[in-house]
Protein backbone atom coordinates (compact mmCIF):
# COMPACT_ATOMS: atom_id res chain seq x y z
CA UNK A 1 0.00 0.00 0.00
CA UNK A 2 1.35 3.52 -0.94
CA UNK A 3 1.58 5.80 2.05
CA UNK A 4 2.01 9.99 2.33
CA UNK A 5 4.78 10.42 5.16
CA UNK A 6 5.07 14.13 6.21
CA UNK A 7 8.87 15.00 7.98
CA UNK A 8 9.93 17.61 9.44
CA UNK A 9 13.48 18.03 9.48
CA UNK A 10 15.89 20.23 10.47
CA UNK A 11 18.22 21.79 8.14
CA UNK A 12 21.50 20.76 9.15
CA UNK A 13 24.42 19.54 7.08
CA UNK A 14 23.79 15.90 5.87
CA UNK A 15 19.77 15.26 7.29
CA UNK A 16 18.40 14.97 4.01
CA UNK A 17 21.19 11.93 3.60
CA UNK A 18 20.77 10.14 6.98
CA UNK A 19 16.49 10.23 6.15
CA UNK A 20 17.78 8.65 2.71
CA UNK A 21 19.93 6.36 3.89
CA UNK A 22 17.95 5.20 6.29
CA UNK A 23 15.20 4.62 3.96
CA UNK A 24 17.29 2.84 1.40
CA UNK A 25 19.75 0.60 3.98
CA UNK A 26 15.99 -0.76 5.10
CA UNK A 27 15.41 -1.52 1.30
CA UNK A 28 11.92 0.84 1.46
CA UNK A 29 11.50 2.30 -1.88
CA UNK A 30 10.45 6.06 -2.05
CA UNK A 31 8.09 6.76 -5.24
CA UNK A 32 8.76 10.63 -4.34
CA UNK A 33 10.01 13.16 -2.19
CA UNK A 34 10.46 17.05 -1.62
CA UNK A 35 12.57 19.04 0.63
CA UNK A 36 10.96 22.56 0.96
CA UNK A 37 11.70 25.40 3.22
CA UNK A 38 8.87 26.23 5.80
CA UNK A 39 8.05 29.46 7.29
CA UNK A 40 10.50 28.43 10.33
CA UNK A 41 13.51 29.15 8.93
CA UNK A 42 15.91 26.69 10.80
CA UNK A 43 13.26 23.64 9.51
CA UNK A 44 12.24 22.07 6.23
CA UNK A 45 9.59 19.99 5.52
CA UNK A 46 9.87 16.96 3.48
CA UNK A 47 6.76 14.75 1.82
CA UNK A 48 7.51 11.29 0.85
CA UNK A 49 5.59 9.01 -0.73
CA UNK A 50 6.55 5.24 -0.03
CA UNK A 51 5.30 1.77 -0.43
CA UNK A 52 4.51 -0.93 2.49
CA UNK A 53 2.43 -2.68 4.66
CA UNK A 54 0.83 -0.59 7.64
CA UNK A 55 3.27 -2.88 9.84
CA UNK A 56 6.50 -2.20 7.71
CA UNK A 57 5.51 1.76 7.59
CA UNK A 58 5.05 1.92 11.32
CA UNK A 59 8.38 0.68 11.36
CA UNK A 60 10.06 3.42 9.29
CA UNK A 61 8.19 6.07 11.20
CA UNK A 62 9.55 4.77 14.20
CA UNK A 63 13.00 4.27 12.88
CA UNK A 64 12.75 7.99 11.23
CA UNK A 65 11.94 9.71 14.33
CA UNK A 66 14.99 8.34 16.21
CA UNK A 67 17.05 10.36 13.63
CA UNK A 68 18.62 13.41 15.37
CA UNK A 69 17.40 15.91 12.71
CA UNK A 70 14.07 14.82 12.42
CA UNK A 71 11.73 16.65 14.46
CA UNK A 72 8.20 14.86 13.81
CA UNK A 73 7.11 12.16 11.29
CA UNK A 74 3.26 12.14 10.27
CA UNK A 75 1.45 9.56 8.26
CA UNK A 76 -0.94 11.36 6.02
CA UNK A 77 -2.72 8.62 4.40
CA UNK A 78 -6.28 8.56 4.17
CA UNK A 79 -9.24 10.54 3.91
CA UNK A 80 -8.65 13.76 6.14
CA UNK A 81 -5.54 14.78 3.76
CA UNK A 82 -5.54 17.02 0.61
CA UNK A 83 -2.81 15.52 -1.56
CA UNK A 84 -1.87 17.64 -4.44
CA UNK A 85 0.69 17.51 -6.95
CA UNK A 86 2.25 19.73 -9.76
CA UNK A 87 2.95 19.02 -13.25
CA UNK A 88 5.14 20.86 -15.61
CA UNK A 89 4.83 19.17 -19.16
CA UNK A 90 6.06 19.92 -22.96
CA UNK A 91 4.75 18.82 -25.45
CA UNK A 92 4.97 18.92 -29.37
CA UNK A 93 1.54 19.44 -30.75
CA UNK A 94 0.38 19.42 -34.73
CA UNK A 95 -1.21 22.27 -35.11
CA UNK A 96 -4.82 20.52 -35.74
CA UNK A 97 -4.38 18.89 -32.58
CA UNK A 98 -4.09 21.95 -30.63
CA UNK A 99 -7.71 22.53 -29.91
CA UNK A 100 -8.33 18.76 -28.09
CA UNK A 101 -5.19 19.82 -26.05
CA UNK A 102 -6.60 23.36 -25.10
CA UNK A 103 -10.31 21.13 -24.30
CA UNK A 104 -8.41 18.17 -22.28
CA UNK A 105 -6.52 21.02 -20.28
CA UNK A 106 -9.47 22.93 -19.79
CA UNK A 107 -10.98 20.03 -18.16
CA UNK A 108 -8.12 18.73 -16.08
CA UNK A 109 -8.11 22.46 -14.57
CA UNK A 110 -4.90 23.22 -16.46
CA UNK A 111 -2.97 26.36 -17.73
CA UNK A 112 -0.64 26.91 -20.76
CA UNK A 113 2.82 28.48 -19.96
CA UNK A 114 3.94 28.62 -23.47
CA UNK A 115 1.87 27.68 -26.54
CA UNK A 116 4.10 27.35 -29.06
CA UNK A 117 3.58 24.57 -31.09
CA UNK A 118 6.62 22.81 -30.70
CA UNK A 119 7.50 23.54 -27.40
CA UNK A 120 3.74 23.90 -25.84
CA UNK A 121 4.19 23.88 -21.93
CA UNK A 122 1.24 23.34 -19.58
CA UNK A 123 1.04 23.49 -15.90
CA UNK A 124 -1.18 21.38 -14.18
CA UNK A 125 -2.01 20.86 -10.22
CA UNK A 126 -4.56 17.77 -9.24
CA UNK A 127 -4.30 15.02 -7.48
CA UNK A 128 -1.96 12.17 -8.55
CA UNK A 129 -4.09 9.73 -10.42
CA UNK A 130 -5.95 13.28 -12.78
CA UNK A 131 -2.07 14.29 -13.45
CA UNK A 132 -1.30 10.58 -14.83
CA UNK A 133 -4.70 10.33 -16.54
CA UNK A 134 -4.02 13.65 -17.80
CA UNK A 135 -0.79 12.82 -18.89
CA UNK A 136 -1.78 9.51 -20.48
CA UNK A 137 -5.12 11.52 -22.49
CA UNK A 138 -2.60 13.91 -24.10
CA UNK A 139 -0.32 11.50 -25.54
CA UNK A 140 -3.27 10.40 -27.93
CA UNK A 141 -3.13 13.80 -29.60
CA UNK A 142 1.01 15.04 -29.65
CA UNK A 143 3.93 14.14 -28.40
CA UNK A 144 5.11 14.09 -24.63
CA UNK A 145 8.67 15.97 -25.13
CA UNK A 146 9.40 16.61 -21.49
CA UNK A 147 7.71 15.85 -17.92
CA UNK A 148 8.54 17.05 -14.74
CA UNK A 149 6.63 16.32 -11.39
CA UNK A 150 6.64 17.98 -7.93
CA UNK A 151 5.79 14.71 -6.22
CA UNK A 152 2.62 14.20 -3.92
CA UNK A 153 2.16 16.73 -1.40
CA UNK A 154 -0.30 16.83 1.46
CA UNK A 155 -1.87 18.74 3.70
CA UNK A 156 -4.51 18.05 6.50
CA UNK A 157 -7.83 19.06 6.43
CA UNK A 158 -8.48 19.08 9.98
CA UNK A 159 -8.14 21.92 11.97
CA UNK A 160 -6.21 22.42 14.96
CA UNK A 161 -3.69 20.10 12.88
CA UNK A 162 -3.09 16.54 14.08
CA UNK A 163 0.29 17.87 14.84
CA UNK A 164 1.28 21.60 14.65
CA UNK A 165 2.95 21.34 11.22
CA UNK A 166 3.84 24.94 10.09
CA UNK B 1 23.92 33.08 -6.59
CA UNK B 2 20.81 30.68 -6.44
CA UNK B 3 20.84 28.24 -9.08
CA UNK B 4 17.85 25.72 -10.29
CA UNK B 5 19.87 21.96 -11.28
CA UNK B 6 17.81 19.33 -12.74
CA UNK B 7 19.08 15.68 -12.64
CA UNK B 8 18.16 12.20 -13.57
CA UNK B 9 19.10 9.45 -11.79
CA UNK B 10 18.76 5.75 -11.88
CA UNK B 11 15.82 4.76 -9.70
CA UNK B 12 18.78 2.35 -7.60
CA UNK B 13 18.54 1.96 -3.46
CA UNK B 14 20.80 4.48 -2.81
CA UNK B 15 20.85 6.53 -5.45
CA UNK B 16 19.33 9.50 -3.19
CA UNK B 17 21.38 8.92 -0.56
CA UNK B 18 24.58 9.39 -2.57
CA UNK B 19 23.63 12.13 -4.12
CA UNK B 20 22.44 14.39 -1.38
CA UNK B 21 25.73 12.74 0.86
CA UNK B 22 27.76 14.16 -1.73
CA UNK B 23 26.21 17.65 -1.71
CA UNK B 24 26.62 17.79 2.52
CA UNK B 25 30.32 16.30 2.36
CA UNK B 26 31.27 19.04 0.55
CA UNK B 27 29.10 21.61 2.69
CA UNK B 28 26.96 23.11 -0.32
CA UNK B 29 23.15 23.70 0.86
CA UNK B 30 20.10 22.68 -0.94
CA UNK B 31 17.08 24.78 -0.46
CA UNK B 32 14.93 22.39 -2.09
CA UNK B 33 14.62 19.09 -3.75
CA UNK B 34 12.56 16.79 -5.36
CA UNK B 35 12.48 13.25 -6.19
CA UNK B 36 9.50 12.41 -8.79
CA UNK B 37 8.95 9.94 -11.41
CA UNK B 38 9.28 10.50 -15.14
CA UNK B 39 7.53 8.46 -18.51
CA UNK B 40 10.56 6.72 -17.82
CA UNK B 41 10.09 4.11 -15.04
CA UNK B 42 13.79 3.10 -14.43
CA UNK B 43 14.77 7.39 -14.29
CA UNK B 44 13.39 9.81 -11.31
CA UNK B 45 13.84 13.57 -11.71
CA UNK B 46 15.52 15.70 -9.23
CA UNK B 47 14.89 19.37 -9.50
CA UNK B 48 17.12 20.89 -6.68
CA UNK B 49 18.16 24.81 -5.79
CA UNK B 50 21.07 25.28 -3.99
CA UNK B 51 23.25 28.60 -3.57
CA UNK B 52 26.77 29.05 -4.73
CA UNK B 53 29.12 30.97 -7.12
CA UNK B 54 29.35 29.82 -10.63
CA UNK B 55 32.12 28.09 -10.34
CA UNK B 56 31.43 26.12 -7.16
CA UNK B 57 28.14 25.23 -9.03
CA UNK B 58 30.32 23.90 -11.82
CA UNK B 59 32.00 22.14 -9.41
CA UNK B 60 29.22 20.29 -8.07
CA UNK B 61 27.47 19.60 -11.17
CA UNK B 62 30.74 17.87 -12.35
CA UNK B 63 30.35 15.86 -8.87
CA UNK B 64 27.29 14.72 -9.69
CA UNK B 65 27.73 13.80 -13.14
CA UNK B 66 30.30 11.32 -11.38
CA UNK B 67 27.86 9.30 -9.54
CA UNK B 68 27.15 5.82 -11.21
CA UNK B 69 23.31 6.73 -10.51
CA UNK B 70 23.50 10.04 -12.65
CA UNK B 71 22.58 10.56 -16.18
CA UNK B 72 21.99 13.83 -16.81
CA UNK B 73 22.55 16.77 -14.99
CA UNK B 74 21.64 20.33 -15.88
CA UNK B 75 22.07 23.97 -14.59
CA UNK B 76 18.35 25.85 -15.54
CA UNK B 77 19.29 29.08 -14.18
CA UNK B 78 18.46 31.69 -16.67
CA UNK B 79 16.16 32.76 -19.04
CA UNK B 80 15.22 30.01 -21.22
CA UNK B 81 13.48 27.93 -17.77
CA UNK B 82 10.32 28.15 -17.12
CA UNK B 83 10.02 27.83 -13.34
CA UNK B 84 7.19 27.14 -11.02
CA UNK B 85 5.88 25.94 -7.25
CA UNK B 86 3.00 24.75 -5.82
CA UNK B 87 2.33 25.50 -2.41
CA UNK B 88 -0.24 24.49 -0.11
CA UNK B 89 -1.33 26.84 2.81
CA UNK B 90 -3.82 26.62 5.19
CA UNK B 91 -4.88 29.48 7.29
CA UNK B 92 -7.89 30.95 9.57
CA UNK B 93 -9.45 32.95 8.32
CA UNK B 94 -11.90 35.70 10.57
CA UNK B 95 -14.72 36.14 8.80
CA UNK B 96 -15.04 39.38 8.04
CA UNK B 97 -11.71 38.77 6.27
CA UNK B 98 -13.05 36.02 4.07
CA UNK B 99 -13.45 38.50 0.66
CA UNK B 100 -10.05 40.01 1.06
CA UNK B 101 -8.34 36.65 1.34
CA UNK B 102 -10.63 35.57 -1.77
CA UNK B 103 -9.43 38.66 -3.51
CA UNK B 104 -5.48 37.72 -3.34
CA UNK B 105 -5.99 34.31 -3.81
CA UNK B 106 -8.20 35.34 -6.99
CA UNK B 107 -4.79 38.39 -8.12
CA UNK B 108 -2.46 35.43 -7.87
CA UNK B 109 -4.10 32.80 -9.62
CA UNK B 110 -5.00 30.30 -7.18
CA UNK B 111 -7.65 27.70 -5.78
CA UNK B 112 -9.65 27.15 -2.57
CA UNK B 113 -9.61 23.51 -1.91
CA UNK B 114 -11.51 24.09 1.56
CA UNK B 115 -13.41 27.14 2.55
CA UNK B 116 -14.26 26.17 6.44
CA UNK B 117 -12.85 29.52 8.14
CA UNK B 118 -11.03 27.54 10.53
CA UNK B 119 -9.32 25.43 8.53
CA UNK B 120 -9.06 27.64 4.82
CA UNK B 121 -6.82 25.47 2.40
CA UNK B 122 -5.94 26.86 -0.73
CA UNK B 123 -3.59 25.92 -3.45
CA UNK B 124 -1.43 28.15 -5.84
CA UNK B 125 1.11 27.50 -8.56
CA UNK B 126 3.11 30.30 -9.10
CA UNK B 127 6.49 31.35 -9.52
CA UNK B 128 8.43 31.61 -6.32
CA UNK B 129 8.56 34.85 -5.95
CA UNK B 130 4.46 35.56 -6.04
CA UNK B 131 4.81 32.39 -3.54
CA UNK B 132 6.37 34.22 -1.60
CA UNK B 133 4.88 37.63 -1.90
CA UNK B 134 1.12 35.36 -1.38
CA UNK B 135 2.42 34.20 1.71
CA UNK B 136 3.27 37.76 2.90
CA UNK B 137 0.01 39.43 2.21
CA UNK B 138 -2.36 36.81 3.16
CA UNK B 139 -0.69 37.09 6.87
CA UNK B 140 -1.76 40.56 7.06
CA UNK B 141 -5.67 39.17 6.74
CA UNK B 142 -5.25 35.22 8.06
CA UNK B 143 -3.29 33.40 10.41
CA UNK B 144 -1.07 30.78 9.22
CA UNK B 145 -1.31 27.38 10.03
CA UNK B 146 0.48 25.21 7.79
CA UNK B 147 2.91 25.76 4.51
CA UNK B 148 3.63 22.89 2.45
CA UNK B 149 5.84 24.04 -0.73
CA UNK B 150 7.21 21.79 -3.66
CA UNK B 151 9.92 23.53 -3.54
CA UNK B 152 10.91 24.93 -7.84
CA UNK B 153 10.59 23.04 -10.76
CA UNK B 154 12.19 24.20 -13.84
CA UNK B 155 11.36 23.42 -17.51
CA UNK B 156 13.33 24.52 -20.47
CA UNK B 157 11.15 26.69 -22.85
CA UNK B 158 13.73 25.35 -25.72
CA UNK B 159 12.75 23.12 -28.57
CA UNK B 160 14.24 20.73 -28.98
CA UNK B 161 15.12 20.05 -25.17
CA UNK B 162 19.12 20.80 -24.59
CA UNK B 163 18.97 17.68 -22.99
CA UNK B 164 16.65 15.14 -24.21
CA UNK B 165 15.31 14.57 -20.23
CA UNK B 166 12.15 13.29 -20.32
Amino acid sequence: MRHLIALLLQNEAGALTRVAGLISSRGYNIESLSVAPTVDPTVSRVPLVTVGSDEVIAQINAQLLKLVDVVAVEDMTGADTLARELLLIKLRVPPPQVAAVEALLHRAGGRVLSAHPSSYIVELTATEAAIGEFIASVAAFAEVAEVVRSGVLGIARAEPPRRPIV
